[in-house]
């Protein structure tokens, strides 16, 4: 998906939530065990059930590789799906990849050009070469980690060099040399509050994908005010607060309201931003 | 497995060499390709031959993944074949995982409970909380990414800050308030040379998993002139050089002869280091 179609979807639809399908078999309704394969039963009532609401999808790899090969027929199942039924949902695998050269081109390939997804977030750790590699393919995207919603992001991501840049200002400039803002995002968790404002120095122009909305204290208000753009810039992910809303028969139902809530509270700052 | 049994199995065969498992459909021998299951039949032929002159296998699970299913039915069955057949082998999972703190408790459950994995590579940009969870385990271990052996390392790894603390010396420093000895480990590249003295400033006693001798250009003799310990410290990976020596029918044959010629010039370094 290009940036253009990114951004029209995003205005069309006045919502820029994505929701992050963390599906988690100890966490799914109970009557979903009696299914084939309870994770993409989850994962196609909840899309059916959100995809109004939302522009993007984002599981998280981690939930269906705990599960091994049943974990991966799920997943593959799922990314079928969405590219089958809702090809206007911009698909992110939440992998959280990075490693040498003809590795990271080996992991292109496999989500890119063989699953058909969209996006994939990398760690900037192992530098240039770890990227690149991704950069290579038409409409696809590396989302790199910047600045994450976590506690240990204090650790490593804020440490000044002897200039006074911060490794994830290192991160969002050097990575400007390999990439652009038609192939590239950010991730910056929502728990970042005005650290926004520094992002938006560096990259004015870039999509961010915001996680930790929701369960992990992020507010919507504070990312909007400081890291929204003229094209929007953002997209925002909820995953647990909308998945888990409801643990019945009608756990779909519910997690369709709750995605509609988030995309009404959206939709109202897009509007008010236009003014 | 403990330290300590590492440690034996190192002296006791006199090698520190792990065979990296790479495995690439599209270059493993011709013949193989009429097998179920060509990757865990070359795997398993290539285990078989190397054995004697290694202690660790290190199967990236990037070249597993990049098959989709089929991948990670190879890969499981790989893994079962180690634990059944070479129980004293050490297995690395490279996967260089890392992820906000429920996500990688979720990667370690998976690597290590389920698959009984020895350790795991993590990369760790995203810090404590991305990483702890893996040291919930007895006689498992985290390989945390340190100095890799590419060229994009200059990137950020040696990025100083205004106390002049380069980030891959915050990493090796501040992940000792996490883990030590006994359950981590950090990834050096065999190309950065002198940098392992710095490394051993900081990590006298941590063994450091090696990846870059052979193909990538790394020099056996450099890296243990200043990064071997009283207690080895290292364990040295050779992938493409060994199982891709060959692509006849002789291939094991040939990887055991080049995993052996690796040994003995280990052999030689440990002995002359004990004199």
């Amino acid at each position: 998906m290009t940036r253009q179609e990114l951004i029209q979807q995003i205005f069309e639809k006045k919502t820029f939530l994505c929701v992050g399908l963390d599906t988690d078999i100890k966490k799914i309704p109970e009557h979903l065990l009696k299914e084939e394969d309870p994770i993409f039963a989850f994962n196609k009532a909840i899309i059916d059930a959100t995809a109004p609401y939302c522009i993007a999808y984002k599981p998280n790899l981690a939930f269906y590789e705990s599960m091994g090969v049943k974990g991966w027929i799920s997943f593959e199942k799922t990314i079928t799906y969405l590219n089958e039924n809702y090809p206007k949902h911009f698909i992110i695998a939440d992998a959280k990849r990075g490693d040498i050269g003809n590795t990271s081109a080996m992991y292109a390939r496999t989500f890119f050009k063989e699953m058909n997804i969209d996006s994939l977030t990398v760690a900037p750790y192992m530098g240039e070469d770890s990227v690149t590699p991704f950069l290579q393919y038409e409409g696809k995207w590396v989302i790199l980690l910047a600045l994450t919603s976590n506690k240990g992001s204090h650790d490593f991501q804020l440490t000044a060099d002897s200039e006074g840049e911060r490794l994830f200002e290192k991160v969002l400039r050097k990575s400007q040399e390999w990439g652009n803002a038609d192939n590239m995002m950010y991730v910056v968790g929502a728990t970042q509050g005005k650290m926004f404002e520094d992002i938006r120095k560096i990259a004015p122009d870039h999509f961010l994908l915001v996680p930790g909305v929701g369960a992990q204290g992020g507010s919507l208000e504070d990312v909007c005010q400081y890291g929204m753009t003229k094209d929007c810039g953002l997209i925002v992910n909820s995953s647990r607060a909308i998945i888990y809303a409801d643990k019945t028969e009608k756990f779909a139902e519910v997690a369709g309201e709750e995605a509609k809530k988030v995309a009404e509270q959206m939709k109202e700052i897009l509007e008010n931003a236009q003014k």
